[in-house]
């Protein structure tokens, strides 16, 4: 079924302790919306500035994603983001952030998206993300991101945004800030409390927990020798979770659990090269295989 | 068969957001010895002052503990920890250590226990491990914990032991100090490339990852609403780890796996109460609930 993504085209500068890259195209729609496109169609709502490069446009298209809501601002540039990471690859030091064309961005849905059963709002400003919501006639599951950022500066919102919304996917520290809980269980269940059905906790090297009223469930990250830049890693998760969720279009417990797992092993290979390198060179076999060596990596029998 | 743990008999003066304790019983023996005390006959070799309380020996010796091997140095004073933990429950700050007795610990193994085919050498100096070692006949499975103390004073020592033990237990910190490396996997694969078949390294609230020439396996930690203290986790860990091996005498990945969810769920007991308060209560249908609850929190099945 067909996933749409709201979210940014960016171009991002980063320098990992594994080398550098100048304005290589990036951002949260970016990176879900080639995530998905493993699994499911997928649409991008989002806007860039006349300076995204027409090569850029077709990188996406050729995974086929459906580009007819990225919209181009006369003048405009794209969003920016700088960034810096030590051997600590969990932590990310942002240099600089130009909004540019995002900073005005009003997101409008075209008729033709209207009614696309799956939605991913992936990290925008509360409001933004309300808006689309307001124009999607029956999403059939919803999942947002938020950020530190929103939570402090826009609660309101973000308070109006979690009835509205099935799986809130947001990371360890966000998930303590928003709820003002410290112990990670705790701290869930009193976001489930604020409306989301699920919750699904990002650890970064230590992988995901989902939580939901009745269940937790806690998925590794894949242990990988070499790193290079885990730039969209979290946005990747999301993209090939909502997308096998979509794909499948089965919201049991066990479709959940896979689908996890899926989010997890695309990230995996999101951070084995810069930018949507790996991303974009990915065979279906390599996924198929690194889900069995996920299976390895967690399963266990035996008895007391 | 028999295990034989080597470690420390302490008193603990704790305090925890949740409560505090003064002088209650720990120390990484006990704690391993009552987790493996499970599964398996336990013999503990330490060291006690002439303040150690009768009904301390009791308690131990009510799950079985043999304490044949623990002396009592007359007009010594027991080895006290005092320590203090924030919300941050992975981080314990140490208030005072008064080693006592265990300052001038020169382990002897009784003959009746130099045939113990399972040994756990807790964290001690390498020095003292590796005469404990020395006298051991024909160990079958010999695992050893260390610490970043020895790790940056007795280096030479604790690389003379590193080639005579099958598996090393430690933290991830310690994992990246010993090898230089950052990434966890090649500082793992470094340090086995100095001795051990295994690493297990201990991540906290995030579980427990094993690593050796061929396999990774992965197990977070049990997730829990109400942790009340942490002190002695990774020794309860790796007590119930090393007591399963030794029940079962199997050393396949599959049982070394089981093994290491049965540390994970003795870990996770243990963290519920003050001291070995958990530990002692603990019934037999206890621990087969939670092997089942973890296998909820991480089987998933599907297919890409």
């Amino acid at each position: 079924m067909r996933l749409l993504i709201i979210g940014s085209v960016a171009y991002d500068t980063v320098k990992t302790p594994f080398g550098a890259r100048e304005r290589v195209l990036g951002g949260s729609a970016s990176y879900s919306s080639l995530a998905a496109s493993y699994f499911t169609q997928v649409s991008v709502l989002a806007v860039v500035g006349e300076d995204f490069r027409q090569e850029d446009k077709a990188l996406l298209e050729s995974r086929g994603v459906d580009l007819s809501a990225l919209s181009t601002v006369p003048g405009g540039k794209t969003f920016h983001w700088k960034g810096e990471y030590g051997y600590d690859l969990n932590d990310a030091k942002t240099i600089q952030t130009d909004l540019n064309v995002l900073g005005t961005f009003d997101p409008d849905v075209p008729d033709h998206l209207k009614d696309a059963p799956y939605v991913f709002l992936a990290n925008l400003d509360p409001t933004a993300q309300m808006k689309v919501l307001d124009q999607i006639t029956q999403p059939r599951v919803v999942a947002a991101d938020t950020m530190n950022y929103w939570i402090d500066q826009r609660r309101d919102g973000l308070m109006d945004l979690l009835p509205r919304i099935h799986i809130l996917i947001i990371n360890e520290a966000e998930t303590r800030q928003l709820s003002g809980e410290y112990n990670l269980v705790k701290a869930a269940r009193a976001i489930l409390a604020l409306g989301p059905k699920m919750l699904i906790i990002k650890r970064g090297e230590y992988g995901v927990l989902k939580v939901t009223e009745d269940s937790i469930f806690a998925a590794p990250a894949y242990p990988l020798e070499s790193v290079f830049d885990p730039t969209g890693a979290g946005d990747t998760f999301a993209g090939g979770f909502v997308g096998y969720l979509a794909k499948t279009g089965d919201l049991s417990p066990e479709s959940v659990k896979t689908a996890i797992v899926m989010g997890s092993i695309m990230a995996s290979f999101n951070v084995e090269d810069f930018s949507l390198n790996r991303l974009l060179t990915l065979r279906q076999e390599d996924i198929e295989d690194r889900f069995r060596a996920f299976k390895q990596l967690t399963e266990f029998s035996g008895a007391v």
